[in-house]
């Protein structure tokens, strides 16, 4: 998919919202236990659930790899139902790689290739080399990592440059902008980061951002937007917990889709007050 | 295995050799895609060769992840056989992983619990909560990028902070020394930054450092052994292409043999001369 049909699917869905598909085996209900693949059972109900109400699925890698070959074949099994039923759902592989050159095209090509992902996440700190191989794939993504919104971030985001007195996740925006285009790269910014966005935006104006952090984490919606939504939106709002968890019983699919659902309404309202819907 | 395991190894097999088992399909000899398997017929004949000479095998997780599902059962395979037949080899899962913290704990699943991993790269960016699920499992290892050895390294390793005038990989050294100990972590040192160890001998005098880039990488074996030796020798050298693909035809595996021997051979010259044999 390329930047104009992400917008496009963003103005019909009136939605900018990804659902995280971290799905834990101990915390899905019970009575999926019983059949052949509990996670992707989970999964497929989920997606049939939320799919009219999300332009992105979010499959966290290391939930599927934590299960060993088994989990590598559910994700698989994920991703190909996503695909199938819903060509138009954009995929992010939430993977955070990187490495060395010759290595960094070995992951693309798994995630890309193999795996039939839109998007990769990758993790900055080896530099230029390790992110350019994943850039050469046309029509695919990377989604570099950038302010993350998790508690230890500031350890090493937040250090301050001698030379220019930028931040760490700063220089990552500013150094990284010019391997890519806003038609092949995105950056993680986390959601509990939201004033940083403003910021942001003056270093990337045109690149989409993709939020994690909304929802169990604590991020708010309506501060994310404030200082992060551009004239095409240029937002990807993800969601995990708070809507694949929130039922527990045999609705529990119905439970994620009006959630799903509730969010897709408060972002209608940004988008409409935004004037892009 | 904790740190004296390893020390022990590495006396009695005179060596602080590890294999890179970085095996691309496209690489390895041709008869062997006649079998069931190329990729772990040819780790299993690798293996065979070098277990004499080595203290340490790291697959590179990519290469069996660009080959989707059943490059995870290669790599299964491949580490079963390493464990069943060489129980005291450390075995590196060189997967530079790291994410936020109920994440982090699926990857350690992953490569300690489900694959029986030793140890697992893991990439800092992300800070101490993405570090420390990681170290939670007992003699299991965390080997932590410090200083890369590809070309990209200095884009952000190299950035200095403005409070100290410490380098970030410094950074990464001083902050994340207390998150562990010398018997859980580890730190990852490119050989082509070989005059650098000096400098962080003084920050982490007792850690192991993995230093890949011997070899095809251009780095130099008796500048890391004269700046990142210690009294317990401190070091494993990785060493891949230049071992595991110096042969392409049916001896393929004695000639890689034969190389890891040579290097082992050097590494006693080197022990020797510390004291350590």
């Amino acid at each position: 998919m390329d930047y104009l049909q992400i917008v496009e699917q963003i103005k019909k869905k009136r939605s900018f919202l990804c659902v995280g598909l971290d799905t834990d085996i101990t915390k899905i209900p019970q009575f999926l236990l019983d059949t052949e693949d509990p996670v992707f059972e989970f999964n497929k109900q989920i997606v049939d659930a939320t799919s009219p109400y999300v332009i992105a699925y979010k499959p966290n890698i290391a939930f599927y790899e934590a299960d060993g070959v088994s989990g590598w074949k559910t994700l698989e099994k994920t991703i190909n139902y996503i695909n199938l039923l819903h060509p138009d759902i954009f995929i992010i592989a939430d993977a955070k790689r990187g490495d060395i050159g010759n290595t960094s095209k070995m992951y693309a090509r798994a995630f890309f290739d193999k795996f039939n992902c839109d998007a990769v996440t990758v993790a900055p700190y080896m530099g230029k080399d390790s992110v350019v191989p994943f850039l050469e794939f046309k029509n695919h993504w990377v989604i570099l990592l950038a302010l993350t919104s998790n508690d230890s971030a500031p350890d090493f985001q937040f250090i301050e440059n001698k030379q220019n007195d930028k931040y760490l996740f700063e220089e990552v925006l500013l150094k990284s902008k010019p391997w890519g285009t806003k038609d092949n790269m995105m950056y993680v910014v986390g959601a509990t980061q939201a004033k940083k966005l403003k910021k942001i935006r003056e270093y990337i104006p045109e690149h989409f951002l993709l939020i994690p952090g909304v929802g169990a984490q604590g991020g708010n919606l309506q501060d994310v937007a404030r200082y992060g939504m551009n004239e095409h939106c240029g937002l990807i709002v993800n969601s995990a917990r708070s809507i694949i968890y929130a039922g527990q019983a045999h609705d529990f699919a119905k439970v994620a889709g009006v959630k799903a659902r509730e969010m897709q309404q408060e972002m209608q309202k940004l988008l409409q007050q935004k004037g892009i819907v």
